[in-house]
């Protein structure tokens, strides 16, 4: 058993799965703005969300559909209205987006969920989503997934969809996902959330209590180790959606399964790792990598405040091989370690060594910190913590986008 | 009994101090880079230092000071090298530099503190140390306090400096202050500690244990209120002497003291102040007051999160009337409370009623965001807990500054 990524996989690759991306006119811009997935058969699902107080009037109606509803045939997403702090209005707004996106595909409104990003604290106007949904429906087809990506964008310069093909035993099940998110982007692990809007799709047959199983773990490993600006959303959504269309059965506790999540997992890094890529302004992609701390919550905090650090990130931006900016967020993290057994590597090269200059000149990390993707490394030396985050740098860019932004 | 600013003061301002600012070439460019403060008299003294596990060497020699020596002479503070991460050859120059200073001056090492301000993990030049005392103690003079807050900037672009006269029963006794620190800035308010180099003079009689007990509650509420990048520094410093000259005595627990308190808490806000209005490529010092929170602990982590808040920093740089931002942070901080019951204001204009859109219309806030100075309220309606933190936008020049910086 095992699993590949298939070229120019998206959320239709999964047999059974139908997806659309258009206009409706959420963005002023004219780009598409609107998208919709649909599995013809009922699909069991799970779903993460953001863990922020201002949770969105669509993530408050998903964690409904994940208690009340046993399966979903459709799922819509609009960029350009967050649908976020907009009261009883807001989910209102919400639930008839549904009762118009099931009227249309003649299925239930509790089998449609719904997904907003773009500008907090503006109602939905309605008529665009009865525009969007006019439009999507009979769009909908079985290679509208890459176009369904390009319609969920937000400040994102690309489009980022993917998808693996899973052996299991001689057969196989496909795994495709789409995921949006330049900004706002910032991992919180404390709850099961994550930082954007990913949709999943599978042909695999397996039930909504291993999806919601096997969707955290996932999550927390590739959606919940990503920065972009230390900035959790009020939106984030992750749905996964499984139709069963390949009749491949994924058994409980199976090897089978174990491979089924590596797959989900490495789909979900993938994408992941492009979203911090396509970081807002980013010019940079970093992997901080925590190791030998006095435990994994200690690697953790150090991780997050490098990763998180304005001042690391503004020097990554400059190719600047300063390690006196990590170390000083090392120290300021909450992680209990001593300093003078802390060594720290940029890429291969260690730079601080038992807490102090390591002696390497500055001229050979330049190699190293002019790449677009480096790793540092911090050994505490003092247990097996280990966690790791993926960052950007922050740039000009970053600061015009988000000087500039008005949907 | 009351207090008053008196103009252009500083550090001298207070009787029985001298102070100097020269160039011992720290700096390349060739700025005032050390700087020194004398009291002619032993002064009693008390500290409050930086809690990040990177302590640099004079922050440590420093707190060894605070435990071992009753009374200080004199303080030297070099900028454009921390000595930071510099292991026991930093610990024993920081020690050496008190040595040469107190050789030049007449006086035990153990009356010396230093403080270091600068690029992290370059080993001291100790030709620098001896060429900025040799040129340093013949130019202390009791109008040098000016001169030598000058000599603490990094990247400041305006040296900051204050005074207060303070009428004790018809007598007067004055504390002086000087400050530096642009960038690193960041209340991290669990331990005693600030977030810059700030040396305060008086020439009140008042002993050491009262300084210990007034300084850091005015640390707390001054210096550890401010954020300018989120990034606390391995060399945070504050400094405070008394040197008795005035005559004048504060007896602990006396309203005289309450008034010195009050006093000095004044003059530290003003310095503290002026450090945000002057932090990196800041355009705007926005107060975040979190008023009727569940606990006072909870208004901190609210206000925390939106003075920290990368994407609010650039809609207030952006004259973005943004308050999704402020809400959406609001909502990650980790504060208990309901959203429907939040209000927000920018200056006194609503913007969020009951956790949704309060219907002012974006013109009517743009005059508010535009000011240089402004404040947003977040009104919890669940208790009276309160906070408040200063904090600046982040600017185009912030990411130039951070990403060219080298001393």
């Amino acid at each position: 058993m095992s699993f590949e990524f298939i070229e120019r996989g998206s959320v239709t690759t999964p047999a059974g799965f139908l997806a659309s991306g258009v206009t409706a006119g959420f963005k002023r811009s004219g780009a598409p703005d609107f998208a919709m997935v649909l599995s013809e058969k009922p699909a069991a699902f799970a779903g993460v969300f953001t863990s922020c107080t201002f949770a969105a009037a669509p993530v408050r109606l998903c964690r409904k559909r994940v208690l009340e509803s046993e399966y979903l045939k459709a799922v819509m997403i609009n960029s350009g209205n967050a649908n976020a702090c907009t009261g009883e209005p807001g989910m209102a707004a919400a639930q008839k987006s549904c009762e118009i996106a099931a009227k249309a595909l003649g299925i239930s409104a509790e089998e449609v969920a719904v997904a907003s990003t773009g500008r907090i604290g503006v109602q939905m106007d309605m008529s665009l989503i009865e525009k969007g949904v006019a439009l999507a429906v009979p769009a909908l087809s079985a290679d509208g997934g890459n176009s369904a990506s390009e319609a969920i964008m937000t400040t994102d310069t690309v489009p980022k969809a993917a998808a693996v093909k899973v052996d299991i035993n001689g057969k196989s099940v496909c795994i495709g996902a789409m995921t949006k998110g330049a900004g706002m982007i910032d991992p919180h692990l404390t709850a099961p959330h994550a930082t954007m809007i990913c949709i999943i799709t599978t042909d695999a047959e397996i039930s909504k209590p291993q999806l919601i199983k096997l969707l955290s773990p996932a999550a927390d490993a590739s959606f919940n180790r990503i920065t972009v600006d230390g900035d959790m959303s009020t939106n984030d959504t992750v749905l996964i959606l499984a139709n069963g269309e390949s009749g491949v059965k994924i058994a409980p506790e199976s090897e089978e399964e174990k491979v089924f999540a590596q797959a989900l997992l490495a789909l979900m890094q993938n994408l992941a790792k492009r979203m911090v890529l396509d970081g807002e302004g980013a010019t940079k992609f970093v992997e901080v990598r925590v190791v030998n701390a006095r435990s994994d919550a200690d690697a953790k905090l150090a991780a997050e405040a490098v990763g998180n650090s304005l001042l690391c990130k503004t020097a990554w931006f400059g190719n600047d091989p300063n390690w006196g900016r990590v170390v000083a967020a090392l120290g300021y993290s909450g992680a209990k370690f001593s300093d003078e057994k802390c060594d720290v590597y940029f890429g291969d090269i260690p730079v601080v060594k038992n807490g102090g200059d390591a002696g390497t000149p500055e001229e050979a990390l330049l190699d190293t910190v002019r790449q677009r993707e480096f790793t540092i490394t911090c050994d505490f030396h003092e247990g097996d913590g280990e966690y790791w985050v993926w960052t950007s740098d922050v740039s000009y860019e970053y600061v015009k986008i988000n000087a500039d932004y008005h949907t």
